[in-house]
């Protein structure tokens, strides 16, 4: 069967678009810069929405809702924030459309009094909320996530990585303290990168941004930042420390203990759809998807291999036992016994859309009372006794989400390196890619002009950086410690 | 303690205003017409998503994600659909704004070449979508749901019941015969009604709407209709069949099994946060919400009674034990040790909120070994032993749900009359509101003159309604059935 997908070697960024699309996880919208999110991409997404919903939860935040829309006039009120977001943003001017001889109008007589914003984050909207909720020092903190979609005008637009609409969760909190803050903040860094590790199967590096690349109205911004296979950095979730900018454009004072009057202190942090292009760019390869078995709506599927009619009972009747026993270890698994396709067919279309695990079972099993089992990470086939199958099926959804992040892992460590003169780190950055390690004089100039120069930005300073005396690879000035460089998405 | 709210009898309207301010479940924003949900608030829709969802799942829907927007010329594609949302509908007409001499402004160099419509609903962009998904019957049916924010220029707004913007589903599907999508329109409807009467414990008529009444678009509208403490009716779900209106105005054409070219079929349904307010008006009285127990977000509150602190140690050890025999029977539970405030404001505030069973412990129970249990829909109390606790409260909880579904089906029987002249018509609709069985002659002009006359309309005509001569109350034309009026929300 020839391969539906373009491979990675011959372009990786055809090879992107050619699994969004037959993998059948979303698509262009006739609306520029949307996308429609399909059902497969959208059923990952919600293995990724449950698993971090009950990450924070657990860590004390509630979900609520906050408008779509944002007063123009309440974008204004934190100048950095404005500065940020004002350059891309759809803006509501009207509310009625009317009959007119040249067909369906924007009524002109329905003109807002003020513009609204469709929001492209929520800081402003939900701060002039938090005015009204937080008088004391007892009403804190407020610990609130919200799921919701945003935009944000993107011109150049990607599917999942880039794109006018997209979803995500932000959560905003508010501390009595600078420091019950930044913990907040560093916490939520710690719930991303424990997601990005644990269920994505993807190795990131947590850091802290360089000023020009904070979010618009942050003090710090914390980032996880992940490798891809082209070699090119991935910013996978983002958690700020906020101070109290926000408190004091909307003017959110508490109570203290003492009875003294104070702005209060707060965080923002998100993740998108973006998480998605992630997941597809860590693991995938040129057969499809390769979906880690802990987000993996469906874990197992079953063919049925027969030649006759008459033999799809028996195996039918085996598979049953299987599934059941699968089924009570918390497993997903789907029998195709469809007859509309042939085994062949159905094999691609389970590998392309990444399914880890595949059962083959026919009248030779049968009679010998194994099944066929091939991982969908490495491809390889084995078989064992329909006794063993459960057991070994559950070891194996393990060791294959292990065995995919060892690999990311593996690839992210080979692909890091120093760079110790700006020629070698052009060098790198033009052969191989991946993390550079460098000096940097730590002057938002010399960023700029590297930036400019080369397309790398600096990815984040890495938290706990080991302490090294050296030179700035552009400027020759000296510096304290190296900071992680990659062209990125 | 003084009560918080005003009391139903004394002003419905401002009950159900005080109760969902108090409770916490919702607020007006800064943006006319757009709520907040609070976290409380939030808690109960995630609870009513949960369960939604996964019925739909059992009935062989997917999740998908469609655009927020909707290009103004797909609004006018299908006639009646335009005409029913162009009225009242956000426009998106710029992407930018820049700064100027009178501060932030909307960029006039950055108008859209053509609007876009903040999504009211989204058949015409999914329609759209779907034209690129079906070729063949192979491909039907889709089964796609979204849960998604729309907006509708409400000009009159009310906390979950009607605003600018709300949270809902929309179920759109699409088949290759006639039957098969009234079929499933009916399906959907059942769903609801389920939904409703098992979970939300509020009976609901199951019916179908007058052409008058129709969804803008739909050849049919199925519809459950529930009746309000105060005599008002409340549309709480709809499920429209859509004939072959949307592919048309599409063009979604499919190969049928036998080679012919046809449009395809398609169904539309819905709910949306308005069953907050349903869930409220239906159960609530004058200390507050009553939440289903199958609805409640927390369901158990343990209160500890004591004046010394030494006391504690041991109601708390006692406590432990009895909320982990709950948490077996998955009985969620919440032990308010809190000091911060007297057991009195906590009983209060408990039940402003309608946890279904709040279970005090004090000194002279921890001698006695028994606990006090009071329920929230009678607030009668009982003393339980604590061994027999947790097989109490579990049952107890259960009936709780019975309980609330039999009182409010009671009212609503007790407020189900019929009524054979106009006179008699008028006179119980002003005396005692609710559901109204009267002769209609069928025809749009007799439904729009009794609204007019007296705000009543034609909530349903009953699935299954018995045949019986008679004459309309307006006209004196004959009539075959009686159909339901009310005044509604």
């Amino acid at each position: 069967m020839a391969n539906v997908l373009t491979s990675k070697e011959e372009d990786y960024s055809q090879w992107y678009n050619d699994l969004v699309d037959e993998a059948g996880l979303a698509e262009h919208s006739a609306v520029r810069g949307c996308m429609v999110i399909k059902p497969y991409g959208y059923s990952i997404w919600e293995k990724m929405q449950g698993a971090l919903d009950k990450m924070f939860k657990d860590t004390g935040h509630s979900n609520a809702y906050f408008p779509l829309f944002i007063p123009k006039s309440f974008l204004a009120k934190e100048a950095s924030h404005v500065e940020g977001f004002a350059k891309e943003c759809a803006v509501v001017t009207h509310y009625r459309l009317k009959d007119s001889d040249e067909g369906i109008i924007v009524d002109p007589d329905a003109r807002l009094e003020e513009e609204l914003i469709v929001r492209p984050t929520s800081e402003t909207i939900i701060w002039n909320t938090y005015r009204g909720w937080i008088q004391s020092y007892r009403d804190l903190p407020v610990l609130v996530n919200q799921w919701a979609n945003v935009v944000r005008w993107e011109m150049r637009t990607r599917l999942f990585l880039r794109t006018a609409e997209f979803l995500w969760q932000e959560g905003h909190t508010a501390h009595a303290t600078r420091d019950e803050a930044v913990k907040e903040a560093e916490q939520m860094l710690e719930v991303y990168a424990d997601f990005a590790e644990n269920w994505m199967a993807m190795p990131v590096l947590k850091g802290i941004k360089t000023p020009n690349e904070r979010f618009a109205g942050a003090l710090e911004t914390y980032c996880i930042e992940a490798l891809m296979q082209d070699g090119k950095a991935l910013q996978a979730g983002t958690s700020h420390f906020l101070g109290q900018n926000f408190a004091k454009a909307f003017d959110v004072k508490f109570t203290d203990r003492e009875g003294k009057l104070d702005h209060v202190w707060a965080t923002s942090w998100g993740v998108s759809t973006r998480l998605m292009g992630a997941l597809i760019m860590a693991h995938g390869d040129d057969n499809g998807l390769v979906v880690p078995p802990r987000l993996a709506p469906l874990q197992v599927v079953i063919v049925p291999i027969y030649k006759k009619a008459e033999e799809i009972g028996a195996i039918s009747e085996a598979v049953e036992k299987i599934m059941e026993a699968l089924k009570s270890k918390g497993i997903s698994v789907k029998y195709d016994d469809s007859d509309k396709q042939r085994p062949g067919f159905k094999f691609a279309e389970y590998e392309l859309k990444g399914i880890p695990v595949r059962i083959a079972i026919g009248p030779r099993d049968l009679e010998k009372g194994t099944v066929e089992i091939a991982r969908r990470d490495t491809r390889e086939k084995m078989t064992v006794s329909m006794e063993e199958t459960p057991a070994k099926v559950a070891a194996l959804l393990e060791e294959i989400q292990q065995n995919i992040y060892k690999k990311a892992k593996d690839f992210r460590d080979a692909n890091t390196r120093p760079a110790d003169s700006y020629d070698e780190f052009k060098q790198l950055l033009e052969e191989k890619g991946g993390f550079i390690m460098a000096h940097w004089d730590g002057t938002a100039e010399t960023e700029q002009r590297i930036k400019e120069e080369t397309k790398a930005t600096i990815r984040c300073i890495p938290l706990n950086n080991p302490k090294e005396k050296g030179k700035c690879i552009l400027t020759g000035k000296p510096s304290e410690q190296r900071v992680i460089f990659a062209k990125a998405y």
